[in-house]
């Protein structure tokens, strides 16, 4: 399935995208497309109904993030060898993680901001692993069992905040708008295999990230059960595995983003985003 | 007003404590200490209510965190110029900050675990600030107007995962039951002055921390405009500001908490926290 969240922000409604591409209202079945819903169960049920009943939505309307009410949004740092090394960073031994504030979460076509006083904003596109199911010190076979799907997260990130301010990451990569997630949350009966998705990025058109999730440091199944051990991961939690070679930060001399620019990214089988970049107001 | 949530994990329902300290139910008026019911206009509303027509709690129910549904839980590392001498990091030339998840978040008596794997868990009293109205790009002037109150956070750490195991410091703050929160949300007409609260935290009857807000480097308004620069606040956004010396690892050698063990804190006027630590399940 590919489920979606639509409507205006704060709004949105669930829905579903139809095997020939019509987005369908779920609004009688669930409330959103968030926490308990995303259990197997439920999931289950969704699974078994017949589409054709479910009304079709008109227009085109603007679709949210398509998981809502994220718990947490956990992410993996430098899970790509190329990456660590474009950011001149060491291949970490275990996975680097650490997390955006859900504040930051907009949908996958909203504009992105950059904001006031930066001047580093970069790109990344991601694999996101949505949880369907509590998780607390799971091990690496329990994993799959406890993931609802996966969507596209675009770890938006201001070099500058994250690495010339102090501390840890963080500063740089909650920024209102910096995390883009969807178009959609496809479930894991249509992605058989997660480590075997293309992934790439371009901005204004010209391809600047091309990879492929094969070639991550550390699996899907490996990261989720990384995570619990740390955290208790519920259902509706996003964790974001990390993105490939080719950000701005990586260029000779670096490159960023600048208002007015748009960006477009995607992972096979999970939808493209485009976001145009804008000042901060 | 000193808020607090009351009862079951998960069930809490909203109340106060009243001058005599009694515990009265808030339920008829607002469904929980949580978002809106934090904004100023709220808070004025159940100011103006007489406390004594309010039903009184019977027994001693467990209290909850005394924020609900906290968005961000944000954190400022070595605010207090004698813990980051005692830590062996430099005094930081502006906020360092880091975020816990809010999975992490536990009633201020409530057990906490010490993870599996760990030998470094320790113990960090510090002045939590709620916010209680939107804040981005605020300035610091601004920034009292944005505080709904004040609470006490214990920013429960866990040293081997923090500072050993790669990465950012996120994977040793955010275990679960590592954020005790409460008893109260203190509001600000009670506490005219948040840098003049002595603050102390005991390990089975033996002061480990003393300290005082004034000893901050970088004080309350200073921080929420700070952090607003980086990412909007919302209602029932909590900020913790930094613990003062007097953590297990700044002793030498270092000692850190075991199952079976007691901590008590508190800050003036904020009320004590009481946990006893256990092995996580």
């Amino acid at each position: 399935m590919k489920l979606v969240r639509y409507g205006e922000i704060g709004h949105e409604r669930p829905g579903l995208i139809d095997e020939a591409g019509v987005l369908r209202d779920l609004s009688s079945l669930v409330s959103d497309i968030a926490g308990k819903v995303l259990l197997p169960e439920s999931l289950a049920r969704l699974r078994a109904v017949d589409t054709e009943e479910l009304l079709p939505v008109e227009g085109a309307p603007r679709l949210g993030a398509c998981v809502g009410h994220v718990g947490k949004f956990v992410c993996i740092g430098l899970n790509y060898t190329d990456h660590a090394r474009e950011a001149g960073l060491p291949i970490p031994e275990e996975p680097v993680v650490f997390l955006k504030p859900t504040s930051c979460i907009v949908g996958p076509n909203d504009n992105v901001e950059i904001p006031r006083g930066a001047t580093k904003t970069d790109w990344e596109v991601e694999l996101g692993i949505v949880i369907g199911k509590p998780a607390k010190y799971i091990t690496v076979e329990e994993a799959y069992a406890h993931i609802a799907g996966y969507c596209v997260v675009n770890d938006v990130s201001e070099r500058g905040f994250q690495l010339e301010r102090g501390g840890t990451w963080d500063k740089g990569k909650g920024c209102d708008t910096f995390g883009p997630v969807g178009p959609w949350l496809v479930t894991t009966d249509e992605i058989p295999d997660p480590q075997a998705l293309d992934m790439w990025l371009e901005v204004d058109g010209v391809r600047r990230q091309s990879g492929s999730t094969r070639t991550m440091i550390f699996d899907v199944p490996t990261l989720v059960s990384y995570v619990s051990q740390f955290m208790s991961l519920q259902p509706g939690d996003i964790i974001s595995t990390g993105t490939p070679p080719g950000v701005g930060l990586g260029m000779k001399p670096p490159v960023y983003l600048t208002p007015g620019q748009t960006m477009r990214l995607s992972v096979s089988g999970l939808g493209v985003q485009e976001q145009r970049l804008v000042a901060a107001g």
